[in-house]
């Protein structure tokens, strides 16, 4: 077999690794086949931080199906670790357990646990890879920001229809995207409440749609992401907005110092609110690098899902801060110029000045076509810092 | 096996199908596996009218591998025909072929050809079906206006970016998509070339882009799509557009009753163009339905590929015309609601006024993605009539 044949392999070890999305964090999300003869025999993942990682979860899995890997090939989506962590190396697991050949699909990026195919090598493994690398770097794009910056891994989502709108002229959005879409949408915010992430959005969407901001349809007690509201100016405590009422404790104002100093912060200090005081960026507007070192190292958040408006969504990919964009594209159109437009603020004279991003993934979700972004450059995890 | 597991046969058989596009014209594209011990041992579909039925072709190709059909499943996309046209019904070559099952993706919707899957099942063949009915209804989706209008079958193809712009605010556009797309563009344009069809563009679009509308880079001589300009004014015929210059008899413009009467269209007359008389449609502008019957009665053009610009695009899906979209997407942002929309003109104040498609099918080409879609409801052929 070629490397090439292997990647059907290594897509369902992706789709393996996907299953430990949010209860990885803060480590990479892995999976892993066992193959015997080109056919799978046992499967893996890294289920949790602290939890046996991909290729132990893999072996386990053979052992309890009475396989027995000796001469087997291990499919794994990141170069097995060579460190003693919460868990012992992998590699030392793989050796025990006579893998012959292991085929990874992109090498280590980080120091610590990086050295595993040359381990492996050395004791006469034979190791293949990379294998398709790219979707196995994308997989693992929260683990690169946050091995790489201070900050925590942003995802944008935006509905809009076929033409680029998010709302009629008079601002009638509900619903563009169908139910399907919005249930996603749902189970993204219930992802980011298991690892204590942040939903954020900018003061005119909660202004206008009085935003909850929670998953629901889960369980009661189900643990919610914070909300993060980016505003200039900040309501009264009693003022009619679900977030106040409902769980003001998990609700968190990013203010200029001079509003967050203010009596209007302190008031919603005593109901429990956070206010925190954000200075100006370089070029002008809230200095994002600031806001998102205080959402990753003061509040804990590894990943922040920006809902919204228009404006600090477009703020934030001009910026470069845009980890991956999530757009779903409803096939409505609404054919009215005056209609919302997804993006709008800036004055491009040519196409040269557009910003680029790479298609990643695309799927259909009920009526919808989800289309996942990422910033252009695979290696360009810093970028925005 | 139960219906559903003969669906990546049938996938397999609209793969082949597809091969014969433009050239089966005036017939449907329809593509046959052959099946023995669930793997394809043969192969065909209908190549071009006039020439074998796709089940032919297959069991053909059966023969020429030395495979005897004798207790094969024959996997069809369409009903197989039961009458003698050009050539002999498809029903006596499965029968005579001993084939014991035959599963077909839609039932015949020619009542001419119908009845094949009865004259089967009577003569013992298991019958199964419908399998991927959707699919196979798209596959034909131009067959399906043939029979049941008088009309072309209308392709609208748009290029945008994210955030649906078709052009920066001063008209920069070239080039928003990738060179794989518009390299899928010239070969539609060159399929349109081969079975008599047309492209269509508005007068704003012929004044700003001066385009060719011709497929380059194929052979010199390969036959080339009608140019179609619908304007409310005619230029000079030695005005400098490349359509005027390079092939004036392959140029047709469709402007109103006074306008085809003028000295002006005399004069274009003079240099081989084509200057057709359009009057007022129902709902003012001019009347498509009377435009699209003379381009399928008096040109025999089965196929109208809209090229835009966004006004005449926006006009022809709310009047229901557009029977596939083609919305190829660039991976680019502009972010300025200045910038020019992929369609304007209408002013709906809620989300229920949206012009609502349906999905068909997505892919990647180079950088972008593709969008097909399609008028809801999938026997909605007639819609526009």
């Amino acid at each position: 077999m070629t490397e090439q044949d292997f990647a059907p392999f290594m897509r369902e070890a992706i789709a393996l690794a996907e299953q430990g999305r949010w209860k990885a964090c803060p480590n990479p999300t892995v999976g892993a086949v066992l193959l015997r003869d080109g056919q799978i025999v046992a499967r893996g993942w890294h289920h949790e931080a602290g939890q046996d990682h991909a290729e132990v979860d893999c072996l386990k899995d053979a052992a309890a199906h009475g396989v027995n890997p000796k001469g087997c090939t291990l499919v794994v989506t990141l170069e097995p670790c060579n460190h003693q962590g919460k868990t012992p190396p992998c590699t030392q697991a793989i050796l025990d357990a006579g893998v012959s050949r292991v085929v990874m699909g992109l090498a280590d990026p980080n120091p610590l646990a990086a050295g595993g195919a040359a381990r492996l090598r050395e004791a006469g493994v034979e190791v293949l890879g990379p294998v398709c690398e790219t979707e196995c770097r994308d997989l693992v794009a929260d683990f690169l920001v946050w091995q790489s910056t201070d900050r925590p891994y942003l995802i944008l989502k935006m509905a809009a229809t076929l033409d680029g709108r998010i709302a009629t002229r008079n601002g009638h959005s509900q619903w563009i995207t169908c139910e399907a879409s919005r249930r996603e949408v749902q189970d993204l915010r219930a992802g980011l409440g298991l690892c204590g992430g942040a939903v954020l959005v900018g003061g005119g969407t909660f202004r206008a749609d009085n935003p909850l901001l929670t998953a629901r349809g889960g369980c009661a007690d189900a643990p919610q992401p914070l909300a993060c509201l980016l505003t200039s100016r900040l309501p009264k405590p009693d003022a009619d907005f679900h977030l106040l009422k409902e769980r003001p404790e998990q609700t968190v104002f990013l203010a200029s110092p001079a509003v967050a100093a203010s009596t209007a912060a302190q008031a919603l200090r005593q109901i429990g609110a956070r206010v925190l005081a954000l200075g100006p960026g370089p070029h002008g507007g809230p200095d994002f690098r600031e806001m998102f070192r205080a959402l990753r190292q003061d509040l804990g958040c590894p990943y922040v899902l920006c809902e919204g408006g228009g404006r600090l969504a477009l703020a934030l990919l001009e910026a470069g801060f845009v980890d991956e964009f999530r757009l779903h594209l409803a096939p409505l159109v609404l054919g009215d110029n005056e209609a919302r437009p997804l993006f709008a603020g800036r004055a491009p004279q040519s196409l040269s000045e557009a910003l680029r991003l790479r298609i990643s993934r695309t799927s259909l979700c009920g009526d919808d076509i989800h289309i996942l972004l990422r910033p252009l450059a695979a290696d360009d995890a810093g970028q925005g810092e």
